[in-house]
């Protein structure tokens, strides 16, 4: 039966045979997750997925409405959404004490797959919701967590996130919402935030929001920011909805995609009415929205992700059943054959197949290095998959979102003339996808964390760490005949990768640092070209002994092995061609005059 | 003051010192236009397009509207369509005779770029009905020119091009129109068609379809169809309007964007009152409809082009007023700046004008072979400009749709979160622009053109007129200090691409035919990246001996130099890698089972 969204027996592949979660699960805390359990749960999430999220795609693209300062979500959200929370999805992962159901990471990113494909615009509610709820489990007190906690979890509350205002975009530092102290330990809030993803909605009956504000005393810039939490409807001492906190939607966003998640503008205390509470120190906002914004950002990558593995399956089962023209090889008066077999079509569809692939691998890895943080006992390991996930953030983020848009215009390429209809599903995922080059930091910040922060980021040692794990892979895949020529291109590429960060690295601490920090995001799509080549190398690699091992699945670990191939010896060489202009680092960018631009 | 739309200064570059088209046309046909008549001429365009057409493009984004069979454009469009005719444009560059303007093909360029920028969905009426005219100009007999072109040419009459059906869109010969022989001369026609931008509009009287169908004893697949003039309305002995012809609208498309423009659906002869007179020979149907799709072609790009520089306008105006953060090797704690001062702004910013700037020199150098073909009495020089063109077709279509496509969604990227949102006019070009690189013909197929048909016909002589075109702009460059190195990097890739070109149309007629087209695509963006640094070292040529000499343009000239520079220095590299890849030309794609992509 033809897949949607998502690709079942890939899903397998990656937990099972490429990342082996089962024997990393065994004897520690996630021990009761073995294949059985994690392909019932994986399931469930696929019937909840395709059965009910999937339908809210196409309504949920007319929008919400706003009216009055109210907003009301598109037909049948509020439904789905009690099921979801019925099923205790919104917490799968977390910890059992505040309601979650402790689920593996890498297994709730399966599951993601299948919520996030099916309805992104959906999920954003969920995805703010279990961010909020997260920060407040690191940073608020006892008595903040007992009294918001639970209800969060189990979705009974929202969570947002409020951070931008319209002159503080990528620039949070200059932001002006004012909190005000009371004297009994609340803050009086006042100011206005947008682009808020849920920031008013009639599907909870509270929402949450955290919210960056700056003490009256505080010093300038990021240093003087801090945190709160404030609750549209203020909580009562026995749990129970008080009064309206002054928290006012004043209208939402007209967007190019994602319409049904409501974009919302707020007004905080323009009655003076809006009271919070200190979410952490004061003045340390910054460095707790960072957890939250770095969680958040690996969420944004699966978001790409699923918009582009659900774009891939789509323009493979159209590509499959659609018949247009003979075969280039055929003799001439045949008859014509699936679009498929024309080698541009095929070469489209293996290019999104790489990078779905990949992403799907390098996610899901994401998720085992969480899980690795929660099971192990040792400290300095615990800190070595963070930082290592650190170094991870910014290629999931920004890597993935990139290529997720080029997969969801590949997947209207595919449909043709079609592909442009917003009959067919194409469209949209384009659209949608749009978004996420953008929110939790543009690519281009995401090209700057790289460089200028995880390359050198105690001093160097996580990014070896990054190098090391990818150079292991090859170091196997060298033994295995089938790839071993594969790993010999990759590892050429590898070592002209370490000469070029090492030369932009330079460069960047250097006088030349304009220069450096013009080529930070083709640096950033260099070393996301590496991860991807990493990952289809790894499958590769676990897949050539099965092809002869297993005949029913050989087709399917074939198919490994020629997408690893395609992608370094057809995408790879570009990269290889980038490099070269990166450690060049031409001036031109500096070199360029405002007026130069023209225009005037 | 900020230009809107398109960059007055750099037209007039082109046009004037990089084209020289003034002396270029002295003597000749067109010794009438010199800089004062070009200037005005583009000069009224402008003002028609930024008072009148702008304001179209937001409220054309609404969409039209379909109702029992009629279509109605969205308001305002056609009050602006009467002034569009009245000042003669749609035929600006055709026979005096026929009712035409006269003015040379590079300006008529200049003066669509104002208009497609302003607002695509608008002019794509005016550019149907403009092939369509060509068409029966070219093909039609003398009766039937009389009957009609002078009512298309004034706008007076609309024109489409009905080709596409449900099972026959790239599969053109899978198409099932018939048309049956009535015995005095005219045809009933009789079948659906898809996609007829402006297949059903109230802005005109009567709407003349040029019609692919086939005739019922007709030869199998392309050789068996026959083009056919079928009007809306049949048309009287004296011109005037007579019965309904039978030609229904049945419904119009739900797109992506370029909603001002309806998509329709046609059924034609529902009930047998379908009456068409023949257009050229029978079963010689593909031939004229080749002759009309290469000038669409061209159109398209302009099309796509169009979007590209309005939408680097945009993001040149936006990146100069946006304030946010500090500069990069500011002091801590100095004033936020303008993020054109931000190093990835400022590089996607210069990835948007290399391009923008290349598509506009090869787009009214494409005008100015048109001119050449006029003017010149030489019959080896008309065939060999013509032949140039030819060569260049899906290099416009093909490579500047792809590549606009890809500066529009620069355009949101420099916007922000901003570039999302509706209000603002990036998201609608990056909408807009998706299908250029679909109609008339996918990017595919245009790649397909290039390595299948022009790079070998007429035994390669006109590929190789179009290299030694290139070469010459390289031998001039050597010879200029300031861009002599340029000029020797390009040499490089100039000498690379020729082997590989070698390579590749030799694998394209072996047994790795199917190798050598999943390398089509690849091909068709190495030879535009070519083309692109052709045209920007060309221009930095002109303009370096200008910058000391014409002091108060010095920043615009020097901006032209560091251009090409960043063109050549940082986007050719990878390009150069590219075509490691195509030269290597691994099977990887043709070894791909359709097993091996899953979703099964």
């Amino acid at each position: 039966m033809a897949q949607l969204i998502a690709d079942k027996r890939d899903i397998d592949f990656v937990l099972h045979e490429q990342l082996e979660v089962g024997t990393e699960y065994k004897g520690g805390s996630y021990a009761e997750f073995n294949r059985k359990t994690i392909d019932m749960i994986i399931g469930e999430a696929r019937n909840l997925g395709i059965k009910e999220m999937l339908p809210l795609q196409k309504v949920g693209d007319d929008g919400c409405t706003f009216d009055a300062g109210t907003v009301t979500v598109p037909e049948g959200f509020k439904h789905v959404y009690d099921l979801y929370c019925e099923g205790e999805w919104l917490a799968m992962s977390d910890d059992p004490d505040w309601g979650g159901q402790g689920l593996p990471h890498a297994v709730s990113m399966a599951a993601n797959e299948y919520f996030y494909g099916s309805c992104n615009a959906f999920m954003l509610y969920n995805m703010l919701s279990h961010g909020a709820a997260k920060l407040i489990e690191s940073y608020g007190t006892e008595a903040q967590k007992k009294q918001v906690l639970k209800k969060m979890f189990s979705g009974q509350w929202s969570g947002t996130m409020l951070l931008t205002e319209p002159e503080a975009g990528s620039d949070v530092g200059a932001l002006t919402t004012v909190a005000t102290k009371n004297g009994d330990g609340t803050y009086s809030i006042s100011g206005s935030k947008i682009f808020i993803s849920g920031g008013e909605q009639n599907m909870v009956e509270n929402i949450i929001h955290p919210v960056l504000a700056r003490l009256e005393d505080a010093p300038a810039g990021t240093r003087g920011i801090s945190l709160f939490m404030v609750p549209k409807y203020r909580i009562n001492e026995d749990g129970s909805l008080g009064e309206f906190n002054d928290v006012v939607c004043t209208g939402i966003e007209e967007k190019m995609g994602l319409h049904g998640n409501c974009t919302c503008s707020l007004t905080l205390g323009g009655k003076g009415q809006c009271i919070g509470t200190l979410l952490g120190e004061e003045n340390k906002g910054m460095a707790a929205m960072f957890q939250m914004m770095n969680e958040a950002r690996q969420m944004v990558g699966l978001q790409g992700f699923a918009c582009a593995t659900a774009s891939y399956i789509h323009a493979l089962n159209y590509a499959r059943e659609r018949v247009q023209t003979k075969g280039l090889t055929d003799p001439a008066g045949s008859t014509p054959v699936s679009i498929i077999n024309h080698p541009d079509v095929k070469r489209q569809l293996l290019i999104m197949k790489s990078y779905v692939d990949g992403m799907r691998s390098l996610i899901y890895f994401g998720g085992l290095c969480h899980d690795k943080i929660a099971m192990s006992e040792d400290a300095d390991e615990r800190s070595q998959y963070s930082l290592l996930l650190e170094v991870l953030t910014p290629i999931i983020k920004g890597y993935i979102t990139d290529k997720a848009f080029e997969v969801c215009s590949h997947g209207i390429q595919v449909y043709g003339g079609y592909g442009y209809v917003e009959e067919f599903p194409v469209a949209q995922l384009l659209r949608d996808s749009r978004i996420f080059m953008i929110y939790e930091g543009t690519n281009g910040i995401q090209s700057m964390d790289l460089l200028g922060r995880k390359l050198g980021m105690k001093k160097g040692k996580p990014f070896m760490d990054f190098l090391e794990t990818i150079h292991r892979t090859i170091d196997k895949a060298k033994e295995v005949p089938e790839v071993a020529p594969l790993a010999e291109s990759l590892q050429a590429f590898f070592t002209r990768y370490t000469e070029v960060t090492a030369a932009i690295s330079k460069a960047a601490m250097s006088d030349k640092v304009l220069d450096a920090y013009a080529y930070s995001h083709p640096l950033l799509e260099v070393t996301g070209d590496l991860t991807m080549a990493w990952m289809l190398l790894w499958r590769a690699t676990v897949a050539a002994p099965l092809v002869d091992k297993k005949k029913k699945d050989a087709a399917f670990y074939k198919g490994q092995i020629t997408t690893a191939r395609f992608f370094i010896n057809t995408m790879l060489p570009s990269a290889m061609g980038k490099m070269d202009a990166i450690q060049t680092c031409d001036g031109a960018v500096t070199a360029m005059d405002d007026a130069g631009f023209g225009g005037k």
